[in-house]
């Protein structure tokens, strides 16, 4: 089985506990929960990640958050670890890396404001053969031309991509464009809100935020959607659709700080967010409870 | 005359020459640049800007060419040096222009794909409160409300505002809402192209990206502005527009290389751009030279 095709599978992204007194990473609560995540039967954990606040860190940290997570997975799991930014330092940090004994990176979509297509594809390719080891790339931006994946996708080390333009004739036509003696896996990156869509459109796996708080729940749609069994995970898709719908609210602004208080309204240690995250206004986390009580994970406070 | 009033003048950004055998940067014919700006008349430079392709700098480049933006200038023109990237990165950015005697700095927008207006307020006070200097706000994203800058506007070190979303009857509202007394000067954020609008709406400065070939066609409209010439300034206004259309395309992926190829076209050392960002096509190409030859800074090479 090659690493290219273990990608289909979910790819969890465990969110980065950070301590209300001072801001800092309680790495404690984080080996929690990445040991609740693979302890449950998630094979992919990928640290710094969006929902891991990665643009929130200090390179330091993400460095230290992708060492400490292979130690902790201890080979229970893949690690794919987000690295970005500058060349230079998407660089810097995918050599820290594979050093540290990582399974693969995964390269964020450039954070530059002025990029062309042309360019894009050089800022992954310049990236992918300095630090010569298997690489996923995050494509979410709707301006980039998919051409910049068919042109990728011949390199050894490009083994699958996280799509995240929610485009599906988009997304299925660039599947059916790159051949499959590539070797390229196909990973919905917009979760279980989408994963029943792209999965018909060619993509095998997801990225899950929901592993966070249920692993369990997120791979029960995998194994329903593996099987084909359509009413079951129509019925996983409409569980979980009010927490994607919360994550989305403010144009993704709630993304992580919904499931930080998600985790903490059912017991376990997810901390704050750092700026320029904040709270959850009170409206919001009345329909986190409400969502959490839907799923059976916490007590009506009321009636 | 305070800081903040002394911003409202032309914000120059350098760009930051690469050179096309490695990719590195080529500090001479950056001194070269930076010399011609302000030797023409610029008094702001602003080193680690986005037309200095700031997002393609590793660190230890943004530093670099801060401190040598400090010892190059000596004093004959303000430097305003571009920090960013998760808060404590822009802190320790912030800190190091202060130390390298930088005279203020500028926050660019947060590139985290998540915030929400209460936490990129958090994310900008985070910093200005911790390093402690004067500061100027790059404000550019449509999605986070302006009552970020209404709540920001009292901080003793929140000088000035570089608004660049293009949508007038906001930016007004946001001028009015804060008062005078809180000394916060408003740049425009895009350039010629909108200084013009932006001027009536309250911003007495614009940034310039032009300053790199023509600091003197810059400064033209920004005395025409103050003249209240409005012949002048529609005059100058349509000899820019082209410049400034070309950098606008494909979404801004033109912004910068377009003034590299026009740089290098007439004799100045720009050199290349880095990915994300590619070269210039050869219409384009075409479309710097008809626009250079308009502006008499190039023989006609036919006919």
């Amino acid at each position: 089985m090659t690493l290219a095709s273990k990608l289909e599978t979910i790819s969890g992204i465990p969110i980065t506990p950070f301590r209300q007194s001072d801001g800092g990473i309680d790495w404690n609560h984080y080996e929690e929960t990445l040991n609740r995540i693979v302890e449950q039967g998630i094979e992919i954990v990928v640290p710094c990640g969006n929902t891991s606040e990665f643009y929130a860190l200090s390179l330091d940290e993400a460095k230290e958050e992708i060492r400490r997570t292979v130690e902790i997975v201890n080979g229970r799991a893949l690690v794919m670890a987000g690295i970005g930014y500058a060349v230079p330092t998407a660089i810097e940090l995918g050599n820290y890396a594979k050093d540290a004994g990582a399974d693969m990176v995964m390269i964020h979509m450039p954070v530059h404001p002025y990029v062309t297509s042309g360019g894009v594809k050089a800022y992954f390719q310049d990236i992918i053969e300095a630090i010569d080891f298997p690489t996923v790339v995050y494509f979410k931006d709707p301006e980039v031309s998919d051409q910049v994946l068919v042109e990728l996708a011949p390199l050894e080390h490009f083994i699958g991509v996280k799509y995240a333009v929610n485009n599906l004739p988009r997304f299925a036509k660039v599947v059916r464009s790159v051949p499959k003696e590539h070797g390229v896996t196909w990973i919905c990156g917009t979760a279980e809100k989408w994963a029943p869509f792209y999965w018909n459109a060619g993509a095998k796996g997801f990225t899950s935020g929901l592993v966070n708080i249920l692993p369990g729940k997120a791979l029960e749609m995998l194994e329903a959607l593996r099987r084909g069994d359509e009413s079951l995970t129509w019925k996983l898709w409409e569980e979980i659709l009010p927490f994607e719908d919360l994550r989305a609210k403010y144009n993704q602004g709630n993304n992580v700080v919904v499931i930080k208080e998600a985790m903490e309204m059912i017991g376990q240690n997810a901390g704050v967010t750092r700026a320029p995250v904040d709270q959850l206004n009170d409206e919001d986390k009345q329909l986190v409870e409400e969502m959490l009580q839907n799923w059976n994970l916490l007590q009506p406070t009321k009636g």
